[in-house]
This record gives structure tokens, C-alpha cells and sequence, in this order.
């Protein structure tokens, strides 16, 4: 594609996000900020942004191939990728094979407990809030979505969770949580967006139930950069210069 | 009814609960005590227990009167009443007709604001983990109840939303919100329970919308008890001495 890149749009805490020749076509650039608690834990962390660009580059072309429509176009380069312009839906939907973070505190169940099925959770994508957990319910009053958009987040969410699964679980890792976005296209359509990285998901190795996500950095327990190249060789990723 | 009053059995927040001779009875006395913010305010104010005893010995008997069985038996003094025995579902039961309080903070929407439909949230009955908002999915993982008695707790609400609407209609009050609790008797039958007073009630007057509640307390916004004795002065209450 020969796509020109044009005016700043959004500077997000990990991404930029740049208009295009195109109107329906958006020009992303991954940042190397690491941030954590809502924005109050800050850091520039060399590498982060070619990592994350490169691990959810391969694995939104893989849900592309498993026939999961999303957002994503094309990889650019190490820190860029095109992406079909979308309305972010403001939830952020995430879901739970294993008990870890704020569900562990809010229900005081031990990290690390299996659940029998998934759980599905929608916060509301809102930083002067604090993105709080939100019911059915409130996602109507807020106007966030509709019922039918809902349904359809749902029935993505759980084909996405079946392919990472399957995606992680072949290169012995457990899935325990991520966190998706959804976006509506100019026709209105529910479209997966946004990334999937270990930014947005909790990675633990197989074995050691080693830490191989922003748990690293939030809870300053090793080099991110580190685990995040283990995640992209696990992933078979290899770098394109 | 000639029950006799044995040891205590547990003393909360608000009320001190004792058997009796009867094993499925138990006997309730109201303490002044008010507490809030999961018990970070706390003060002694006089006249408290007898008024939410008295209040809420008025709706549950109106209640039972409409046909919706609940746990309370019967007045026995200004501050004492008898109940049903049931076990506690440990979860606290929402209702919101008006939006203030923790939805208004959570949700960012401003107090008083009008919902089309009335919304039950459901809260995780545990002091430690500060009553969280939970969801439906959360309840089955905590086994807190079973999704029969999610339904029937639902439907009941309902119905105590619609009477309590009546009541303080009739009484030109405006029910904001409130918090039910449910408990399971003998036979495992799903009962209302604990207390419906201005301490689990938002009330306001419904022309001034004047705080008739507990927010006073919480708010530092006046005298309580004056603001409870006009609540049980404009539901007809008399002092039976």
C-alpha cells in the first residue's frame, strides 16, 4: 500500500496515531512509554514500542487469517502499522482464565486460581474515572454500546480468547487475562482494534509461571524488554529490517 | 408471642442479634451506633435505634401486608423486634431509581439524575474487601448464590421497589436508592431480610429534595435523627410506649 502519513490525530500513553492520504486508513506509531496505575507510574523504556508493534502486528494477522475481523492493515516497519480508521466503543472488555490483578483484590480469591469458564468484564474506558468495572446496566445508561453491539463484543471476545489460547498455549505459555477494545467502521460494523500485546494481556511461562507481561514493570519485577523478546521468539517472530 | 431472649449471637454495625428459646426466632436490638464508609465514620447518636427499628418494623409489616414475605416477625419495644432466622446471602442488593452516591462518583453521571429504568447492582457482602460492586459472573465464582436465587432476588426487588415507591409517594418522599439484603431460611427459601430504614434508603423531599437519609451523617449535612423522625412522622408512625 502506498499510504502518505499526515497530521497527529491522538498521542495516547503508548501509541500515536496519524491521519492518512486515505480517510479510512489510520498510521500508528508505538511509543516506548511504559505507564501503569491509571498513569500515575511513568517510564521510557527502550525497545517497547518495536516489541509491542511487532508482537500484535503477528497476532492480528493471525486472528485475520483465523477469520476474526479487525482493524489492522498492515506492519510499516519495527514501530509502525496501518489500521482501518474505527469509533472506539468506550469499554474495555477483559477476560479471565485466571484469577490475577484487580480481580484478585476485589474478590479476594489467591492470583493464579483457574476458573472453570472465562469471565468476561467490561470497565469503562474513561482515565478521569479510573476505567472502572461497570455492569450491563451501566454500559445502557452510559449509552457506551447497545445490546446488539454487546452480544457481538461477546461472541468476538470468545473466539479471540479460543485462537490466543491455542496461539500461547503452542509456544508454553498461559493465557491468564488481556484486555481487548472494539471500534465501529464507517459502516457501523463491531471491528476488533486496538493491540494485543503483553501490554494488554498477562503472560505467565508454562512451567515456571514466570512473569512475561507489564507485571514486570508494574510490579518492578524484571526487565520488560527482556520477557517481551521472549514472547516475540516464542511467538516465531523475527525482526524484518 | 412469649419469647425469651437468650445469648448473643452477633453484634453488627447497627444491631445486636440474640436467640431465643425458639430455634428458627431471633431477637433484634437496634443500637445507636452509625457508621460509615465501611466503618471509618463512626458516631453515637441517640434516638437511632428506635427510629430505624421503628421504620423498618412499619415497611416490613407493609410488606408482608402485599404479600411479600420477609424475616420480621414482630415489634416487641421501641428498639427490639423479633425475626425470622435465615442465613445471610452475602450480597447487598441495589436498587437505584435515581442516580447519587457511589453510581453518581463511579459512573461520573451528576446526582439526581433520573433513570428510565430502575437498575439493581449487586455488591460483595465482605467488610475487608470494602463491599465491592460485582457482577452476575462473579457471584456464581464466589458461590455467593445460585443463579435461581439471583432470579428470585431480582424478582422480589423488584416488587419491594415498586411497594417502597408507593409508600414514600404517598408520603412525599422521593426512594433514590436503597439496599436490600436476602437470606435463605430452614427450607432454603430465598426472604427478605435485614432492615429498610433512612440508613439503607436515599430519601428526599420531593419538593426541596431535602436529605432525609443517611447522607446526613455521611455528609455532615445535619441532624439525623430529626430527619428520621420526620421520615417516620410522614409514614404515619406513632410511638407505641
Amino acid at each position: 500500500m502506498n499510504i502518505v502519513k499526515k497530521e497527529l490525530l491522538y498521542e495516547g500513553k503508548a501509541k500515536k496515531i496519524y491521519k492518512t492520504d486515505d480517510e479510512n486508513t489510520l498510521y500508528v506509531v508505538y511509543k516506548d512509554s511504559a505507564t501503569a496505575f491509571n498513569g500515575e507510574k511513568k517510564a521510557e523504556i527502550s525497545g517497547k514500542g518495536r516489541l509491542n508493534n511487532e508482537i500484535s502486528s503477528l497476532i492480528f494477522k493471525h486472528l485475520h487469517a483465523k477469520g476474526i475481523n479487525n482493524h489492522f492493515i498492515e506492519r510499516i516497519s519495527e514501530t509502525e502499522q496501518l489500521i482501518k480508521k474505527v469509533t472506539i466503543v468506550p469499554l474495555e472488555v477483559v477476560v479471565r482464565n485466571v484469577v490475577a490483578g484487580s480481580m484478585s483484590k476485589r474478590l479476594g480469591i489467591p492470583e493464579g486460581t483457574e476458573l472453570e469458564q472465562p469471565i468476561i468484564e467490561f470497565y469503562y474506558k474513561d482515565d478521569a474515572l479510573g476505567d472502572p468495572l461497570i455492569t450491563e446496566d451501566h454500559i445502557w445508561l452510559l449509552k457506551a454500546a447497545t445490546p446488539e453491539q454487546v452480544e457481538t463484543i461477546k461472541s468476538i471476545t470468545k473466539t479471540v480468547n479460543e485462537e490466543l489460547q491455542t496461539i500461547f498455549d503452542d509456544c508454553h505459555v498461559r493465557l491468564i487475562d488481556f484486555k481487548l477494545e472494539f471500534g465501529l467502521d464507517a459502516d457501523g460494523q463491531v471491528l476488533l482494534a486496538d493491540e494485543i500485546s503483553p501490554d494488554t494481556c498477562r503472560l505467565w511461562d508454562k512451567d515456571t509461571n514466570e512473569k512475561l507481561d507489564k507485571d514486570l514493570f508494574r510490579r518492578n519485577l524484571g526487565s520488560l524488554t527482556d520477557a517481551y523478546e521472549e514472547i516475540f521468539k516464542r511467538l516465531g517472530g523475527i525482526h524484518h529490517v
